[in-house]
């Protein structure tokens, strides 16, 4: 485990405050050497005021030698994030402050952090697991409601308790198959125990796989569940995909900006974004004849998750048939637009929900956004749904799972318990991994925490 | 005096951590309707670990009324930077979070400060004067060693005690003019006195005189001071531009990006900011045929305080003349470039500065930096030499310094003392407008607190 004390601009530059971060055994002392009292003997979780001094600067005026008015917040071992000594510097937020400040730390001993180098530590002093050190990323990373709500549960240790309950359900499993092997004598015994047994690794196999399937929802939240928008030319295709994003422009430029490297259109429904595939694609060929039959237009389907058909008339049954075979996995909306136009309101794709709009009057648009999120079929985010959304658990889950129906085929096949013990050990040792319970390598530790932002 | 309690994200979005502000007398009530703690009775200077809550949330589960766990600084008025009863919190950097915090604040009771609303507090509960107050954003905007010593010592008041001197010796003035009335009987007297008014005048008016003198230094300071590079066609202006940005190439793209509207060519020497002026012109003429005579290039000489005349060859008495009249009020500096290809270093222009350069192989480019600095005759930024960078104070010491030499001109007129103590007053008032000591109109307020950022 690392000595070194560390320091990091914890804020963004540019606002009104810049906050830099310190962490290690010798916090104190390096920050007392540069501060205008002694921190020291301060008393945890107090903010003391006072001025960042360059007591090296060979210039002579005490202004020269002055940096900053700043606050200091201590902490104490082990009572920090990091669970080391630390401390948190509030100073105006002059990047050539806060450029010299950390010099000044520098010069005094400590080195700048790694990103997510507090957080890492937080994990290695048992201050939280590796998926709650997960979780901070995300929350800081969150920008809805959605992925907001998931990494908090997350941080709050509700996947890492599920993953306690999983863990205990295994051992439970070898102990009775440990029982078994005792009793593999007793012929009349076997019989039960197996079905016991066989029982109980379907129940871990099904909170698994749950768990595993909740993947593709999680990183739906998180980039944004996609939707397909397909019809022909002149249905109107355009006119709906503007008025759907004039009605929450600010946060679709928020996320422009900030989140993603590719601009795409997103709108946010009731907190969840949904991101619509290949828009550009839409606005571009919108003057060329473009059929439902274009082999983009197929594309863009394959990748939604929610597929809104544009119909401004009947659709043939040739087309229906069409669309319905190649939308087979996904939710189909027939949308019918300039329904202002007609009075004939009814469609022969009565199984399928559709929604009556006027995309030119903006008439039926919060309807169609209401069907687009039941479509979405959003869990409720209570502590009692887990979503996967990290691509390393879901991994693990994944051979975990492997490991478990393995000994379920085992099972069946009347394995032997030893042989069926070693995929179980498999199993717990997986699930292990996913919270860092076992000793995790330090590869794995530098995956994790190299995407984190330095001075987290 | 406003009463309502502010609320403002104080640090740039973006980062790991964000810091909202909370001023006011009710900041700890309201902090406390959101927060898993009561802070009303919290010991001040304290830091408290907790979660925000949204109590209000129509949403069952105890995870969605969660908005994130963070510390709590807890400040208790009078001790605090507003003067006021207030807390700082520390949220994890994400923007969704950080709106939803600030929501629930408002809608708690909080409602946003405006910029700089904070730090106008300060002002108007006895903190700080308004020089000082408007050191803090000079502090914050500071890009460079000098900017922030400049604003680093105006925050720390000695702008402001200088301004106090000049009052008590204003007011020693008007108490001798006083005793003249008193005595005006004794004719004796009178002559003594008024030598004695004068002196003293004189000298409140070279204080004065300095003081707004040092406003275009101030100026030149925050701004970069101006550099105009003239010289012949294919003398190597472009190449030794080049030569000296290459030096200072991080610095530069940073100040761009920042805090200046248009882009300029700019390099820091020894923490002071140079700028060269109309340098895109340079650039884009150098293959057309532009001689010394051009308009543009006595443009540029009017806007700078520096001037780098390079030469490649001995300029003619006609050229040497020309260019020092145009420069008159100038700093010049003669730049021999291509001195690596002639052994001829001697120059016809022995009284001014010379520095041989081979702008090409970038030999003498330190030398130059070291005469550029030199020319911009920087004082020296030690606690005794006020620079004035604030065009409110200018104005003030202006004035103020016009109705002095009102009163030295009446001295000298043999004016009477109740006309002379009419200019004395408004001197006075005029130099208490800087600091703010007399009742300073809303108006006024609002122009120095505008451009302030949110959250200070």
């Amino acid at each position: 485990m690392s000595v070194d004390t560390i320091c990091a601009l914890a804020t963004a530059p540019g606002g009104a405050l810049g906050i830099i971060r310190i962490s290690g055994a010798q916090s104190l002392e390096i920050l007392s050497r540069i501060f205008t009292k002694d921190l020291t003997t301060a008393q945890p979780n107090t903010v003391h005021y006072g001025h960042i001094v360059d007591k090296t600067s060979n210039l002579q005026s005490p202004t020269s030698n002055l940096v900053d008015e700043v606050l200091v917040s201590v902490f104490r071992a082990p009572h920090s994030y990091t669970g080391e000594e630390s401390a948190e510097i509030s100073c105006h937020g002059s990047r050539y402050i806060l450029n010299r400040v950390l010099d000044l730390l520098i010069q005094h001993g400590c080195r700048m952090a790694l990103p997510g180098e507090f957080t890492q530590r937080a994990y290695l002093n048992g201050k939280m697991d590796l998926t709650q050190a997960e979780a901070v990323a995300d929350l800081i990373a969150s920008t809805n409601q959605a992925t907001h709500q998931v990494a908090l549960s997350q941080l709050r240790g509700h996947f890492s308790s599920k993953l306690s309950q999983l863990r205990e359900q295994l051992l439970k499993l070898t102990s009775l198959l440990e029982l078994e092997l005792d009793f593999s004598d007793h012929e009349d015994l076997e019989f039960a125990d197996r079905s016991e047994l066989l029982a109980l690794s379907k129940e871990i196999d099904t909170h698994i796989t749950k768990l595993a399937r909740s993947f593709e929802m999680g990183q739906a939240l998180k980039q944004g569940i996609p939707v397909a928008i397909v019809g022909k030319t002149n249905v109107g295709k355009s006119t709906l995909l503007n008025a759907l994003l004039k009605d929450d422009r600010a946060i679709v430029s928020d996320i422009h900006g900030t989140t993603r490297d590719t601009i795409e259109d997103t709108i946010d429904i009731q907190g969840v974004t949904f991101r619509f595939i290949d828009t550009a694609g839409i606005r571009q060929t919108q003057d060329t004849v473009e059929q439902i039959g274009i082999s983009r237009t197929y594309a863009a389907i394959d990748k939604a998750r929610i597929v809104l058909w544009i119909i401004d008339e009947e659709p043939s049954d040739e087309e229906v048939n069409e669309l319905l075979k190649r939308t087979e996995n996904k939710k189909l909306i027939v949308v019918r637009n300039k329904s202002d136009k007609t009075n004939n309101n009814s469609c022969n794709l009565l199984n399928l929900p559709l929604v009556l709009i006027s995309a030119k009057y903006g008439m039926g648009i919060e309807d169609l956004e209401k069907a687009i999120y039941e479509a979405a079929d959003i869990p409720a985010l209570t502590d009692n749904d887990i979503i996967v959304t990290n691509a390393r658990h879901y991994d693990a889950l994944t051979r975990s799972r492997d490991c478990i129906q393995r000994v379920i085929d085992g099972l069946q096949m009347q394995l032997s318990g030893d042989l069926l013990s070693e995929d179980l050990r498999q199993a717990l040792d997986t699930l292990s991994e996913i919270t860092g319970g076992q000793i995790t390598p330090n590869e794995v530790l530098g995956n994790i925490f190299k995407n984190f932002c330095v001075g987290k």
